[in-house]
């Protein structure tokens, strides 16, 4: 069949030189005779292939040599757990800006840690937008500061990080991860399920400042403990190899597309296709985000019926515009359209939505 | 280059047929227009993989409804954690049988969570053999008897697994999990890397007996409850999706030889093509198992000197047969040949040995 546009929230859309990449190597991976699914970890060619992701990733991010990249598995459901075992020492709060169902997964872990508070919420409104700056109820005894950058259910997205002065900045940004420059420098440690934006399942990316993670509880259990992965550059046992190698493809396809700043570009005119078409019609697409917070990966909405809903997903489907439904949580419509979603699919999918309006408008 | 006969511990050989498939469907996976590498784990077609895959690794092991397999992330190494996290209860016992390095690890893991108790131990004795049954001190107030099936470092392997009466059996079963026929239903949770017999690094297949794995610690971090995951049938949050595949694709390749039965038989020849030269040659190829504990999967030896190791396994790799240097904790040599190394593999093998004992026997 030929390949559809995939608007999937995750596992998501990978770039299609990637994937023909991988189908070249798949039998013998740089010449060692072997595929890269059978090949040690303490092999020289997986750790070049190791070392130029942690690498390349740092330069797209324009982080120095005060930050490691990990490789991890368990993904960022795991990280809940370990950013609270990590940081949260008695005596001190965890502080959780929650804007979304991630979130809050993210809050529950860390209660069954320590004691947390919660410095803003959008709950009540339906996660619908991410707070601005006064709006942080910040306190001198946090240990951290926690957000989600992008919030992939409910298409929101924070565009200015917060300033939490001389507490420690730690971000999911498993959604929005390298889809466009940010001042990274000011996380203490940012994680990211790999399957957005730069890989398939199976791989969390962790971005940390070494200090940050130096000197913590050593009775943690050995691989909830991130200062033992940095120490062995993410090969304390067997990473997950595959994932590792294709977040390290990723890397390198971005860096040919311009980097950040580029694909950044790209990625908001693909968003604009489809917020005009919301925008323009209002009274029949109706955006779930407030405009402020709208994310430029997924975009979220509704149409006047359930039924509706349902009828344009199938059509859409049948067009080969694949995965549009929401999350099964909040129902709806969702197009994800991370950094390898060609502008060809935007461009496709905008052009259903009006024709799939002047078909229903009276219904 | 031409493939190359990969002897590497783990990550290891795969069946030449499964790597074919997946490059093959690599751009379109089941007719989906997407690759398995980007396709939601909500997907049905990724539901048919999970659900065929837990399927065929219960009918190859003889084992019915009352077990579940669950495939996780984070290794054999975050199962160490997992395992007393949710068996070990205040006022019992994690009981321990060490036969390797990595049944230490098993136990140092154990040791932060509650009290232990070592069972048997062949560390002064190099770990060079499993016990038998009248050597294992098992006691009333164990909660469970945990062993490490097959010794990957060390190249021994249990071959008739304890009775442990009312006591729970748990075994890492990493390194020889489906490559011959076992009691299953001895243990009430196996757990097992899949990067040695059964697939690529980055996902570990645990199999449980649904009522041991009931009822456990609530406030345990969510993703080391195995109820929960077995609750969610593995999708708690995003599985690592192509491993599970490959793992699937492996079992159903192991159907097709003929299940466990017959992959023993081929399994017993491979390993005797190797043994034989040890036992011909004992003075030259100082096999390190004791015979009675000799492992089908990792063959472990050592030549009269480290310069003779060094120069096998240099000629070795020139012609082809790759990956066979001890492990860097132990030295000398190792040929690791799971289900997927051809027979071919381990005749050249034992050809390269005779050869080079000649060339070298007055050294």
């Amino acid at each position: 069949m030929a390949r559809v546009f995939n608007f999937s929230a995750g596992p998501a859309v990978l770039p299609l030189e990637v994937l023909q990449e991988v189908q070249t190597e798949m039998l013998d991976f740089a010449g060692t005779g072997m595929s890269i699914l059978e090949m040690s970890h303490r092999a020289p060619a997986y750790e070049k292939v190791n070392s130029e992701a942690e690498a390349d990733i740092k330069e797209l991010l324009g982080l120095k040599d005060d930050y490691c990249v990990l490789f991890l598995g368990g993904g960022a459901s795991l990280q809940f757990s370990m950013v609270p075992l990590n940081f949260l020492p008695q005596g001190k709060k965890g502080g959780y800006i929650i804007t979304s169902t991630f979130s809050d997964k993210a809050l529950q872990e860390a209660k069954k840690v320590g004691e947390t508070k919660i410095l803003f919420s959008s709950k009540e409104q339906g996660y619908n937008r991410v707070p601005r700056q006064e709006e942080i109820a910040l306190d001198a005894d946090l240990a951290y500061v926690h957000l989600t950058g992008n919030n992939t259910i409910e298409g929101t997205e924070f565009f200015d990080y917060p300033e939490t002065g001389t507490i420690p900045l730690i971000g999911d940004l498993s959604s929005d991860i390298l889809s466009r420059p940010i001042e990274a420098e000011k996380f203490s440690l940012i994680y990211a399920g790999a399957q957005k934006n730069i890989g398939p399942g199976g791989v969390v990316v962790v971005i940390a400042r070494k200090e940050f993670v130096t000197g913590r509880s050593k009775s943690l259990p050995t691989m909830l403990n991130y200062e033992v992965h940095m120490e062995n550059k993410s090969l304390y046992n067997t990473p997950p190899v595959f994932g590792v190698y294709i977040v390290g493809k990723v890397a390198k396809w971005l860096k040919r597309q311009g980097g950040l700043a580029a694909i950044c570009e790209r990625n908001k005119e693909k968003a604009a296709l489809i917020y005009n078409v919301l925008d323009a019609l209002p009274d029949f697409y109706r955006g779930y985000a407030d405009k402020d917070s709208r994310s430029l990966m997924n975009v979220t909405f509704g149409l006047p019926t359930q039924e509706l809903e349902e009828r344009f997903a199938y059509e859409a489907t049948a067009l080969g515009l694949d995965g549009l439904k929401g999350h099964r949580s909040v129902g709806g419509l969702r197009a994800s359209i991370y950094n390898a979603m060609p502008q060809e699919g935007c461009s496709l999918l905008a052009d259903f939505m009006l024709k799939f309006y002047k078909e229903h408008k009276n219904c």
